[in-house]
């Protein structure tokens, strides 16, 4: 039996499933819960709710957003004739923190892995091609994670945009192997970028 | 500016409020909601009101409950004669994973702490009497943390309840079990030496 009483536990269990956190961790933050005001809890449920009612997709990048673009493809100064793919919008968040990328991304929402199941057709993978057309893109610099599912990802969009003729790019190594995206520091990544081969 | 889009950023901000909780974590936890189905954005809204509604204070000890009393105090097989004094639930937690404490609680809800404005009418602390009185106390065992706040709390309650003539102990301070003397620090130390026993 557990130490918990019920309702602790089922709130613990509930902050156990966010990532990257413990046992121990989801215990802190559900006794954080129990010490919070009426107004604090309410504060806390409303963001929850409307992070989920309100953020929803970009139709033109497929990146996280509130309106119908997101902040980067509504933005007209932005260079849409390069295209940055990436795996999720956390990637986007770790492009857009170095402050030296204006061109525009298209966010897959995952990559290509045969052992999840997960196949090109799970991905937001094809509109990429109308992407590329409407916008007369020039490069689609492939950013995946240097993974063996993102390197995999990389190929099968490299071999299907190729019909377009437009310029493909490949990150440059530069990004320790088997690392995230997301955790990579900023001098790394502004390397990465400026050492972009084409495939 | 913020790199996220508003009800993210709100979102972010809300888990970075709870005890623990880095920048760096909210946001990945923030984005883990974003990740989460319908169903398990329910599950975990309702884990967190669930909670909320349904915990109070044992009308005994003070400790956390779903019920009119808590798990302990409504056990028939704990001694109530001996009645342990803690700062909080998560006290109670942890000498409860022992499974050797079989006496029962009394949760402070905190400490006194001139720095913070909270004073002993803050806590609670006075029906430490009537719990005394009617469990027919033998001991009350003292065990606040080993910080300023806890021994003036400590030294506040052994005044408070030594005309009921119940014994009162406070917990052991020592080197704590697998410790090296070396890196115990100098009031820890004269800690151990005071409470020295003979073998």
């Amino acid at each position: 039996m557990s130490e918990f009483i019920a309702p602790l536990e089922m709130l613990i269990e509930a902050f156990r499933h966010l990532p990257g956190v413990g046992r121990k961790s989801a215990e802190r933050m559900a006794f954080g819960v129990l010490d919070m005001t009426e107004e604090e809890t309410n504060k806390f449920l409303s963001a929850v709710s409307t992070a989920k009612n309100t953020i929803r997709t970009c139709s033109e990048c497929g990146n996280i957003t509130a309106e119908e673009l997101c902040p980067i493809c509504s933005n007209s100064e932005r260079d849409k004739t390069l295209i940055c793919v990436v795996e999720d919008s956390k990637a986007v968040i770790s492009f857009e923190k170095i402050k030296e990328f204006n061109g525009v991304y298209h966010v897959l929402g995952g990559v290509i892995s045969p052992r999840s199941g997960k196949g090109p057709d799970s991905l937001n993978l094809f509109s990429l091609i109308d992407h590329i057309k409407n916008n007369g893109a020039t490069e689609v610099m492939i950013a995946t994670n240097a993974t063996v599912e993102g390197e995999t990802t990389a190929m099968y969009i490299s071999r299907l945009i190729k019909p377009t003729g437009v310029k493909i790019t490949r990150l440059a190594y530069g990004i320790p192997v088997g690392a995230d995206i997301e955790y990579a520091d900023k001098l790394t990544l502004l390397r990465a970028i400026e050492g972009r081969r084409e495939v």
